[in-house]
């Protein structure tokens, strides 16, 4: 990161949250803003109001995990329709508000306004030790890849709709512990969440990083996921981080298996490579789909 | 305020912005999130992408200036449809960003969407020393009330699209001089920007500070601005403000007359009066419009 400067900002654009250090503050403060949008991150039909605003702040504080860091406030603005009836809008607050407070981040304030679809932008404020947030940024070569829990499972949930992979979709869980975790032990050298696919995501944190890639075997499957699923499927949730060869990366943490699934090479060619072949980026894009 | 913590929410939803204070730091942070939509907020047959982005900063940096706060930073939610062209998007980000640069807001990070409207969510935080932060709340019986500049223009530009009313509607100016010299000068004892219209925030004001208030004569008149536009138009981006009766508040500021409108009294059964009769909130309201 560099000379670390008194205050101001430290990380703008890039990383799962941008960096901001206040004059003489103890710690840093990590930002995130996540929009959800009605018939593109969610359907009314299939979504339920809670559920909806649990996934809402979910994202958010998966963020705030990504960095190492503690939830300390969020912002939500909100967008109803004229047909958003005051049951929907309880429920939706209700899911939000029960995730945001078990994780000790009180809803402060925002914004309200109507409109012809219903969506919504939450902000979330994380606080970390001054000039120790985990960046995309600090892969070396050398160093292990690592995933948490099983990829897949949110992709296959939106096609089947059914069971364990259908409550992965809905209702992600933030590893707020085990970001921190990988903070306080100084095992990770670079750290970000899955919310666009392994492929995509690894991309973003091998260019990042100034480095390449190599993953082998099979990473972690979500029972019922496909291949495709599992390379390229998007809101897992679940940290990818990279840690040094020296460092005691435990295989699991609180019953969360952290499986090791590749190296971090220097940079080449490719950015990354599955067995040997190079793996393209065919998660989630904002830009082209 | 009541006793003030070492660090933590230190105000809530209710007012322009939240005030968070991080443990050690110098100054109090304070935040505000604003969304635009278009077909509500903007019409991109009328609105020029430039003006659009100008605007949606400038809503967020009025609220900075009605703590009497600087601008620190900025973060951007920004979804666009499948149609929306690069020179659009360049254009919007040019005007956010002169206005940001301008007042000392980077842009540190934010998400971007598709969706089936434009829509954007500008969040901005503000610093101010410690418990300095200017709120509505603080209204007393006795204190005079005052607003900065000319009321009605936004409203009047909405109806005529004509001269100056226009730039007014299209290009507000964020007071945050004018909200930092009345902080510093200690002559405000409540302050606020008036967004939806001089009666509904002043009834906002006289709400949060449990008091009543009388307007007498005629509020400041924009140009080409009706009676109606004055009292109840939105949009305007000036400041709301009462001082004390021994506050020498000068008559204008930088060139922006400062003009007394009104005075608080005691909490009574009717909030707000104007010259005797009851002012109803006739201004903006985002539940009802």
């Amino acid at each position: 990161m560099g000379p670390v400067p008194a205050g101001g900002v430290i990380v703008a654009i890039g990383d799962d949250c941008a960096v901001y250090r206040p004059q003489g503050a103890k710690e840093d403060l990590v930002f995130t803003t996540d929009m959800m949008h009605e018939g593109v991150h969610f359907l009314m039909e299939t979504h339920s109001a809670r559920d909806i605003g649990y996934k809402a702040m979910a994202r958010g504080l998966s963020d705030i995990a990504a960095m190492g860091a503690e939830p300390r406030f969020a912002l939500l603005s909100l967008s109803l329709t004229a047909k958003t009836d005051a049951k929907w809008v309880e429920e939706f607050y209700k899911g939000l508000l029960d995730l945001a407070l078990a994780h000790g981040a009180p809803l402060l304030g925002g914004d309200t306004a109507k409109a012809s679809a219903m969506s919504c932008d939450v902000i979330v404020c994380g606080g970390v030790p001054r000039g120790k947030a985990l960046l995309r940024s600090g892969a070396v070569p050398g160093d292990r890849i690592f995933v948490s829990g099983l990829l897949g499972g949110s992709a296959a949930g939106l096609r089947t709709k059914k069971a364990d992979a259908w409550k992965r979709h809905l209702r992600p869980k933030p590893r707020l512990n085990l970001g921190q975790f990988l903070r306080q032990k100084r095992l990770a050298s670079a750290l970000m969440d899955l919310s666009d696919g392994l492929s995509t995501d690894l991309h973003r944190m091998v260019n990042a990083s100034g480095v390449s890639a190599e993953l082998d075997g099979l990473p972690p499957l979500f029972p019922g996921a496909t291949l495709d699923e599992v390379l390229h499927g998007g809101e897992d949730y679940e940290l990818l981080f990279t840690a040094p060869r020296r460092a005691k990366v435990p295989a699991e943490f609180e019953g969360l298996p952290l499986t090791r699934i590749g190296s971090i090479l220097k940079h080449g060619k490719v950015p990354v490579t599955w067995n040997g072949a190079p793996l393209p980026a065919l998660g989630w894009d904002h830009f082209t789909k």
